[in-house]
């Protein structure tokens, strides 16, 4: 315990240093993007309306769906994690805190990519956005380490997971010409292989063992509900977060159709393998989600909306028979133990996702899309001056590398498996960072406690000693929780 | 439990039976709506902007509003039936369950009134919000049943319910021309009565007896009221969904005044008619809501803000003596059970609505509000050619019936006679369908708790115990909860 | 207990004396705003779209940032507040029931001040927003209280404080002409040094004593987590509400840097200064939304993102040390008790945000505003015709009073001295009248507790207890919670 002081001191140092960091490269690197700039005339009218004139139409909006992907972070991810019957002040305060933190690395990887010698990089509603979504990343990597990690090792682990999540999607976004509206691959399967992965090394040295405070309690799964219904009624604005117009309604209808029809069948596959029919908590929890991870590649396509609900019904049924089978295999076998079970809800739907994504892709036609094929796909524009012209002056469309439907499947799965690839190195690399003692390291039995992180009151858990009052001594203040 | 045991197996089976017939008449009836559809060139403009033109208006964007409903559906009625001490998981998780399986009907039924033998119907941003209207309604009929049902009694009435909620919408609002912009009679008048029906009963069969299970915990009135609140702080977005530009500001204004009256006046009857003048939880978890049901089909009237500070507060009062002294009576006269007191949140308040609607028709005058008269009531709209002419061109007002304010007013009384009748006579018929043992039965030891349901881990509720750490024995893999 | 009984009725009596009142008022006083009118000829159109034409611009639209708002006072204040172990049903409720009387008074105050002879004062989705907003002055100084007040007492103090906020609100930003963007002065500061005013009075009386239920359990302290991340990540909305275009969207950027610094650094400080380098909920609850207030005033200037993240770090870092070193001597040297720790959130910050603002004031020039200095600022616009014409022409900027950078800076901290004074007078005079015994008093062993303002039911904390069922007699009702 005296050896956690010292090292608990170290952290904090820590903590504060990364918050100077990166106050500093803020300062170094970011500005006010021109919608956000009081000194940008194209802000400023002719009069009328306070002058205003640049509005913004209502279907490029990002306020539309801006705060419902908020909520999902801090609310949906902060309490789904909150199950553990004595671990939930961690669960949402470190979700807390580690967001806070990883926003604004997220921010910054993102002005790193746009940068420009002669200029700061511009911050706009647009990348407070994708920050959101780029923070979901390291949030799902540590659903698998929930518990047993100091946090300073999970704010180590977000920032290298942050680098390598904005390098891969460079990749697979801009290099690779891929689609990824929900981000099934480059958050979610990402997230999960990477956690998985640091997690694995963490096995390596300490065999997983039981521990007795890995469980739930009455109270915390119905706490745990907050984050799931709060993720799960916003995932269609998470989906079409990055769509406009026709593409943004579909992607809302298909994540609908797809996390509705998850439910259901994960609530049946529930009970299905369980004893006496009933439902488990943990599947409710997570499967029902499955999809809308599952729906995410192909959130903007023509998929149908059968096709929205069949993956959905797909997700779900996998996601319940990983946590039944899957998850204690890959414990015993791989000694990868998965607190939250995240390879169940956004690893194997991840993939799942990306796949379907292919699928697809590789169906898409001119036939049903017209030519906003080429708005969606724009690697499958033709690049051939001849049959652009028309495209381009009437519809805006862009030259791009005359791709075919097939061409493009094929790159989607390429980028799958660069992504998952990815994920897995350079989450091993973590994991043996992560080791290392700089962020300390928590003991056997700090496990899955509230008590390593949290300066806990002792509780009068029954009524009566409530009743009876026992004071503490006369002359110490009153607020004891100070 | 055997038998159960048994039941549960087929209860399961039914479950995947449920979605498996969604998908296959999603697939066979419903397809994406031009707004929402890639090859639907109008969606597609003349450069600039990604090519997008059509661009919705701000004040007929269904995404201004339908968030905040989506959250009352999930999060509000869910939370709300969390009171129950030892029903919390399955109040939270049914409705999860429930919504996600009546969604999808919803949508279909929708469909089908809009069916044409040549086209699929189709699927938009505006039918996923009267979806979740839609859902409202049976999640009403669920409590006053809930805790005495299995889950599949529940989805069956459910379906029945949504298809009789059809009907009875349709002939009110298109063959009858009758407005109810909150409904407040559609909605929940309906839910309210044929639920009681419902219970009606199975109250035939077993006299309701006073159970031990039924009542609340510290914490499980806590939970509750963050289903209350969050239906209490949107439901200005409910009863204003589907309206437009003034009519919308205005219902919001008006329900926003109604709700905040009869917010007031439930607490204080509440601590009027309690011992030491003290509030009473489900007073306040319920009857704080009544006037947002009460405003509900004048919500986008003329009422003046005091008229929606008066219904609200008389709504108040009445939930709160109904819950004091006619729920008591009901039960034991008529052995109508209604475990959360829909009667007095939805079914008064919602009749109170449906009169308050009508009053308000009946004192409705161009002059007050002048040829947006005929947008609100269209039925009032002049027939003839010769005074059509002008409001027509001007302001594209249709062609109507010439009702005058009496007229119209007398139409809105009759609608929600007819509304409550198919209400009490489908919820007859229903409930004695759910009676027969195809969707399993609870018995009376299994009521209002969640070990009928769930899979409940022992708890170790003493801190001491979890402490000691009393380990399961060693080879068994940890994670307990899966 | 009998006399309290007798008070009891009495605070009934009033609680319905106030909502009649508030009817009274609102039909004497209010109607609809045009935008909310029916009979108003520009709100319908010349055909299509139903008639409409008057459409909001999405900039301006009210109801993109108003739900975030509404949730950031209900459920977030109400939620955080629910931190004691004993209180959380008060309060959650008494926020609720304050709200719903504070926004009537609210709207009416402001109706008040707009009020014209000849016309009632117009109600529209703009005075909903600045209700809400004014509500939340109250509900902090509520924070003060808590735990030592009846409900009465709070109502009364509450109508008073808003009138008061009104009378300084209108000084400050129309005869002053000072901004205030997010309210650090008007609602944050005001708020807290009025509540501590009050609760001087209190302490004059009786000395603070160490209270038994002061202090939280596990389970109220995760109830409290969802106040504080609601209204964590809604505060850029809050901030925001005000202003419009490139202002807003800088307003969000700021408040969002900011509030993510203060987290950080709340954290760290909340170790830093903690037994065993552990985290303390009390700290994470408040401190961490230190930033959202101290980028108030300045929210929507060019402070620069790391100027944001600078003010917000400060934040956190002065409110956890007020927390752990200020409060302590305030209570003991000034007999000021402050249950939820205001003075550290809202107070201090508040000064901070008052002054960060006079120094960005101080800085602004016209080469980095460009002319919506003149907007922003609308004080320090010319005066004279020459200079102003082609401004006002092109931008719509009204003529001001010429006023320099550094007046502006200095009108913007006389307000702060202003805002701080009449809080402290008005205050001290609020809680000299609440003392008296019109509206009830509670004793010291009811302080705290639940058990003063609920009809608690006993709880049957122990499983076994449920268990056996101990039935309360055949023939009573079941429902023993009505």
């Amino acid at each position: 315990m005296g050896m956690f002081s010292v090292s608990g001191k170290q952290q904090v140092c820590q903590l504060f240093f990364v918050q100077v960091i990166l106050i500093v490269l803020m300062g170094a690197l970011m500005t006010y993007g021109p919608e956000a700039d009081a000194n940008s005339l194209k802000n400023h009218g002719q009069t009328g309306d306070h002058g205003r004139k640049h509005v913004k139409k209502p279907d490029t909006d990002p306020l539309r769906v801006y705060p419902n992907v908020h909520v999902m972070i801090w609310i949906g991810f902060g309490f789904l994690m909150t199950f553990l019957r004595r671990y939930g002040q961690s669960a949402i305060g470190l979700t807390f805190l580690l967001g806070a933190i990883l926003i604004q690395v997220a921010m910054i990887c993102e002005g790193v990519t746009n940068f420009q010698i002669d200029s700061a990089s511009p911050l706009s509603l647009k990348s407070l956005l994708n920050a959101d979504v780029a923070v979901a990343t390291p949030l799902i990597s540590m659903g698998a380490l929930l518990g047993k990690t100091t946090y300073m090792q999970l704010v180590f682990m977000g920032i290298l997971e942050l680098i390598m999540f904005t390098v891969n999607k460079y990749v697979g976004e801009h290099l690779l010409m891929v689609v990824d509206a929900g981000d099934s691959m480059f958050v979610h399967a990402f997230g999960a292989y990477f956690g998985l992965a640091v997690s694995f090394v963490f096995g390596m040295k300490d065999k997983p063992k039981e521990h007795n405070l890995e469980g739930a309690s009455y109270n915390s799964d119905i706490f745990a509900m907050i984050g799931t219904v709060f993720l799960w009624l916003f995932w269609p604005s998470f989906n079409s977060a990055a769509l406009q117009g026709d593409d943004q309604q579909r992607a809302i209808i298909n994540t609908l159709l797809s996390i509705s029809s998850s439910c259901v069948i994960a609530f049946a596959t529930s009970a299905l393998v369980s004893k006496d029919s009933k439902f488990n908590m943990v599947h409710v929890q997570n499967s029902t989600l499955a999809g809308g991870v599952a729906i995410g590649t192909a959130a903007g396509m023509m998929c149908k909306p059968v096709g929205a609900l069949a993956v959905g019904a797909l997700a779900g049924l996998l996601s319940v028979l990983g946590y039944k089978y899957l998850t204690p295999l890959i414990q015993k076998r791989l000694r990868i133990h998965d607190t939250c079970g995240v390879h169940n809800l956004h690893g194997m739907p991840g993939v799942l996702g990306g796949i379907f994504g292919a699928l697809m892709a590789g169906l898409a036609t001119e036939a049903s899309y017209d030519y906003s094929l080429y708005e969606i796909f724009p690697a499958r524009a033709p690049n051939s001056e001849a049959k652009l012209a028309e495209m381009r002056d009437n519809y805006g469309i862009s030259a791009g590398f005359n791709r075919t439907a097939g061409e493009q499947a094929g790159y989607q799965l390429l980028v799958l498996v660069i992504t998952v690839g990815i994920a897995i190195v350079s989450g091993l690399v973590t994991g043996l960072m992560m080791r290392m003692s700089i962020c300390g390291l928590i003991s056997e039995e700090q496990k899955f406690d509230d008590e390593a992180n949290w300066e806990l009151e002792e509780e009068a858990t029954q009524e009566s000693k409530i009743k009876e009052g026992n004071s503490y001594g006369g002359d110490q203040l009153p607020m004891a929780h100070i």
